[in-house]
């Protein structure tokens, strides 16, 4: 569901940072009950002369871009909640080692949204806990269709 | 108008499948009258220690982000039937090799997009089927300016 | 705040062209008063065989996708002087080289926005302008935390 899309310079993360900031990141989403599988994070590292911040070569950049499907933001307090959460999750790997970095997280239609082929259950349903427990997408009844 | 982003480690689609896929993914479109040349499919491969799922190397996993521009699907039952048409376009490379898989399509307003500098003909207009039969985008005249 | 990303095929661009494109986009904002460091530009570059149009190796083009957080474009005249002016940024490095193009700009919620950890002052506020001439994010009294 969450899918995380960070965009930096090659160089800035090592392959043990980048398992590391994906692990933290899961973890934020299984604590409220998602399957674990639900969390995606690609690491677009780009050439140094690929990534520009305000018309200069951004050598010491992250630029995050998170989706959710999942689960809505009802308030502003929750919103925050959650780029609290995101931000410490990479902040050991981003804001301690002295890199600038923007996020944004965007909520798009879980409608248009399939996990191998299923439309993934709805929030805290029992096919849910199922997912999440089993961390795999298992057909079930859509009362939907 | 769609562009697809497809997400996964080095090495899961051959050039061959590129192109087969994206031929495919193509033939959604055409067949409802749109230009062949609105369809862009985009491969973002990563390296192995760059795409996570659950906080794991997502060796065996893609990941498509898919987005629409010049038509709304104006309900459930039409969502779930594009979906299955790009589903049934990149099967044969991902559910039948024992790949996983995650889509979601977003819509983005039509008002902002332009292909050569040309805001795209209205939906089942005559510009718009000129565009599909020249495969370019043509200068017409456009009655909302 | 205005993230843009281009897509297309390796070779297309020179270190130099993407410095001077970023620089030509980053003008269109700080001229509205925008902070220069909101403006990112992330040149994501595929193998040949890796971006198609209408099922065909998309060698001759590129595809911007952009997304705005700062400001929302109100009317269909507004959004056409913004992707006008993107156009004319790019165009002697696509348009006048015989590239084909397309772009689409999104809006998202400003909201789930942060840099380096602050939700970024409203529009025309003093805190912006502040950030626009020290070109940096600097903590500020937030009236709506």
């Amino acid at each position: 569901m969450p899918l995380h899309r960070f965009y930096y310079a090659n160089g800035l993360f090592s392959a043990q940072d980048k398992l590391e900031i994906s692990e933290r990141i899961t973890k934020i989403y299984t604590t409220t009950g998602l399957p674990a599988f639900y969390v995606i994070v690609v690491f677009n590292e780009v050439p140094s002369d690929s990534i520009m911040i305000g018309g200069k070569p951004a050598t010491n950049f992250v630029r995050v871009v998170s989706q959710h499907l999942a689960r809505t933001m009802d308030t502003y307090e929750r919103k925050q909640t959650v780029l609290n959460a995101l931000e410490a999750a990479f902040g050991p790997y981003v804001k301690d080692r002295g890199l600038d970095w923007e996020i944004h997280i965007e909520e798009h239609d879980r409608d248009t949204w399939r996990l191998n082929g299923i439309n993934p259950p709805m929030p805290n349903t029992d096919a849910e806990k199922l997912w999440a427990k089993e961390n795999k997408a298992i057909p079930f009844e859509q009362s939907k269709m």
